[in-house]
């Protein structure tokens, strides 16, 4: 490995899909700022490998890869901070990777990975391809993508449910063609640990010169076992793990970053592995994630739920005051949690603000900072104490918002029971002009979103709202989430959020927020294709 | 086993602990109606045993113990279906175990689930108790509870931290005294599936007479493994899996029903095991238990996460179209989703509305119908489909909140942006006043609770508030969940539910609930004490 990679035999790369595989749940679409943000984190994270998207997807995708291999995937001056790999997805097809690497090139670590089909069933109905055009294509393109870029990972799709003979064929041309990481997809989430570390035993025991590369694993959590399959895989000589931060991911989702980092570092002693997570900077990037995807994390969630170290039970909390491991196998601090959570007040100045936003790793230029400070100060009128979660949330309502096509200027809302809940909004439009309309609901925000609609010309139908608190206590701000589908042809679902400490505000700001991100990508003429998972 | 229990060698009993382990989640807890539908619904799932509570933990557990028991632990008139277990925890101690009978007895299959820790972890720092003193009072009081009931389960509390051989030492005198199902938990969610599956094997080789009773496994999701280690426990020979719905339960919660049942469902090849599930059954049990007790499901939750069935990305839904099982594992009709969504609208009739309710298993006398029937059409008037899960949402909302100390009789809400978000409340009393407050907050919600405060006289903090759509449209109903703490001596966490198509009276509704509850507690002068987890 270079000097980004793992040199020992002891340690798991972290793989993160984050950006990859996480964005293709239905809604999660993020644009490039909010990408950008994620993948600062995910560094300050301590991931090894960043999967920043899948270029050939879209113009959109392609610009987004671009700018995380331009700006993470280069040493920031003046810290001593490891850089990772900034990696592109890429189908085995000439287009695709020749995008790939127009997209990561700039990064001083870059990596290109694709992928080809290995099942019957997917060769026979998907690629309607026989084994030896799959195998003549994969060496072909293995090659191909070597010319550009030393980092070359492959994956087999389906390999779980592929025939193991013709897996180790195609594995052997793949590593003799110049692939540097294999990655051993469980696509449809299906199988056992039993049967994955199987898998990679055969792996490992059938093919040849297989120890010169780094050996990966990718589960799917169809079934609720994607965290011990990859454990599975890790036990059983792969060293690197692809994940997702909270889990998220087409159906059921990856595997959680957070659980296979938190299970081998709690089980240390009985898997001798290690990785490189700054396991503090976990709840945070949780956090980030949830509220920038719309993907709530359910209180029962392992490591990063609201209940993961909370505990109810009266005999409970009376073994755990005399000894906390007679429950707990983990501390919060290690995970980031439990840390200080009173940061400012209303009496706070400027340089308080600036300082807790840099410790925070936010890096703003002036002019942002001081849109920030304004907000910040309108909501320390509100909220006696704004905490960490609080300034996420506002960075992110000002900053990682797709470009404003309309805005909202003014919304005045009445409603209770009994009574004709009725939303009167002012919107300012694309060329400047401010525009009103009230209307009546079923309730404040039906009746808000009606008004919207009133002046906003996109049909949609909205799939999911959701609202939650982010911090405690009854003057809390509100995150409001949406998805929603746009009709008629094309059809897209897309997602919006928008956070006050007034929900219907809140909401009226997720509703622009899904419809801006609607008109953006209508505007730009692009239509998202292809996309895929493994 | 009895005529209600599994009697063949590859069947696998399913024994739920929602009521118990599950109702531990902080905030999550249900007042007796709530359980007593959730019991019902459990039966029409075909749940093998339902562990109702823990009758020692409060008065008002004994009672619900004793509901369910009663009613749901019988023969409904007229209906063929099976009866399952009622089953109550115990501590290994006299006063639990009476309680534990008194609870349970009336049912048609009662059981009583008595426990210790055997972990020196918890032997020396909880029990202060030595080995021997251990094994002595262990055998003394599965004897006692011998002496009421044939159905005996023991769980030695942290098994998968014991020491080996005194653990098969415990459950040898433990079978020698008549206990018939032995439980095996993971108490601190610690264990891998390899050591889980060899703790059983270890048990099943070197425990005198284990052949004689039914070996069964309970998980904790800590490290995200519950479900894997499950089912490596009963691959090595357990036959009863203890779960909850949608993994809910203290900490990150309990191995998920939904993901063991369809887990053996679609790997039956390689299991062999199955069990007596009505698979169909499993969407709206997963509703049911998230609405009632306010833990969301995250989307991305297996099997019964919104996303679980959900295929974004091009490449994927085209695979799709030319073949389902190229992603797709198991299909959503089996988990009871994609049933037929709408159902009611406003000119369906009484008729129509009770023949719905009754499929849906709800019995209503004439009066409740009547009511159920008010609402129904309200709902009708403002929203063009009305699904089961809107009727759903109805029922709860109408009849399985606590006691209504305090109602909400009229609200109004001014808010917007700019502007100082104002809320009227009247609210009836306890002695039937009229009360009316307004009050000024940081938004529409705020203000509510501000003004709903000024009235109601119990000091507390808001931990948490979520709202989400429950259907799909912009009218949809809103359910707001929230979680407080009551402040002052006796601290304790309740939540609290409501659900309308406007969300600021749902939030009124929410938080009302939550306040009735704990006053309706303290009313009866009745303190939670010593619920635990195993």
């Amino acid at each position: 490995m270079d000097e980004s990679g793992v040199s020992t035999k002891d340690a798991v790369m972290i793989f993160d899909t984050t950006l990859r595989d996480g964005e293709q749940s239905p809604g999660a679409a993020l644009n490039v700022n909010e990408k950008l943000e994620i993948a600062r984190q995910l560094a300050r994270l301590g991931v090894d490998v960043i999967e920043a998207g899948f270029p050939a997807a879209s113009p959109d995708d392609l610009r987004s890869v671009r700018r995380v291999a331009q700006v993470v995937g280069n040493p920031d001056s003046g810290k001593g901070d490891r850089v990772p790999i900034i990696c592109a997805l890429a189908r085995a097809k000439r287009a695709d990777i020749d995008l790939a690497w127009e997209a990561v090139k700039s990064a001083l670590h870059p990596r290109i990975h694709t992928f080809i089909a290995t099942s019957d069933i997917h060769m026979k109905y998907k690629l309607r391809m026989s084994r030896t055009e799959t195998l003549a294509r994969t060496r072909e393109m293995v090659t191909y993508t070597k010319q550009y870029c030393d980092d070359v990972e492959f994956s087999p799709e389906d390999a779980s449910r592929s025939d193991p003979e013709f897996l180790y064929e195609v594995l052997a041309a793949v590593i003799e063609a110049g692939a540097t990481t294999i990655n051993i997809p469980d696509t449809v989430g299906y199988t056992t640990p039993q049967e994955f570390g199987d898998l990679i035993r055969g792996i490992v025991a059938n093919t040849p010169a297989i120890e010169k590369v780094i050996l990966s694993v990718h589960c799917h959590n169809d079934l609720g076992m994607a965290t011990a399959n990859t454990l599975a895989g890790l036990k059983a000589g792969a060293r690197q793990a692809e994940v997702t931060i909270n889990g998220i991911g087409e159906r059921a989702g990856n595997t959680a970053l957070e659980e296979v980092v938190m299970a081998l570092y709690t089980r240390r002693a009985l898997y001798g592995l290690h990785t490189r997570i700054d396991t503090t900077q976990i709840a945070r990037t949780s956090r980030m994630v949830s509220n920038f995807t719309g993907l709530l994390v359910q209180p029962n969630k392992a490591i990063v739920g609201a209940n993961a170290f909370a505990h109810e039970a009266g005999i409970h909390q009376d073994g755990m005051l005399k000894h906390h491991a007679t429950y707990e196998i983990m501390r919060p601090e290690a995970v980031g949690l439990a840390q200080s959570q009173l940061v400012l007040g209303k009496h706070s100045g400027r340089h308080a603000f600036r300082v807790r936003l840099a410790e925070m790793g936010y890096e703003l230029d002036e002019d942002r900072l001081e849109a920030a400070f304004r907000r910040f100060k309108e909501l320390a009128d509100k909220k006696k104490w704004v905490t960490d979660a609080d300034l996420e949330a506002l960075i992110a309502d000002l900053f990682y918002q797709p470009k404003e096509v309309y805005q909202l200027v003014d919304l005045l809302v009445v409603a209770g029971r009994p009574g004709m809940p009725t939303a009167t909004v002012k919107l300012r439009g694309p060329d400047g002009e401010e525009l009103i309309q009230a209307a009546v609901g079923t309730g404040p925000v039906d009746a808000t979103y009606r008004a919207i609609d009133a002046i906003v010309p996109v049909a949609n139908t909205l799939l999911e709202y959701n609202v939650h608190a982010i911090t405690e206590g009854i003057d809390a701000q509100g995150v409001v989430s949406v998805r929603l589908s746009s009709e008629g042809e094309g059809s897209r679902v897309v997602g919006g959020y928008g956070a006050d400490t007034d929900i219907i505000v809140a909401s009226a700001k997720a509703y622009l927020s899904a419809l801006n991100r609607l008109l953006t990508q209508r505007t730009d003429g692009e239509l998202q294709i292809a996309k895929r998972e493994e």
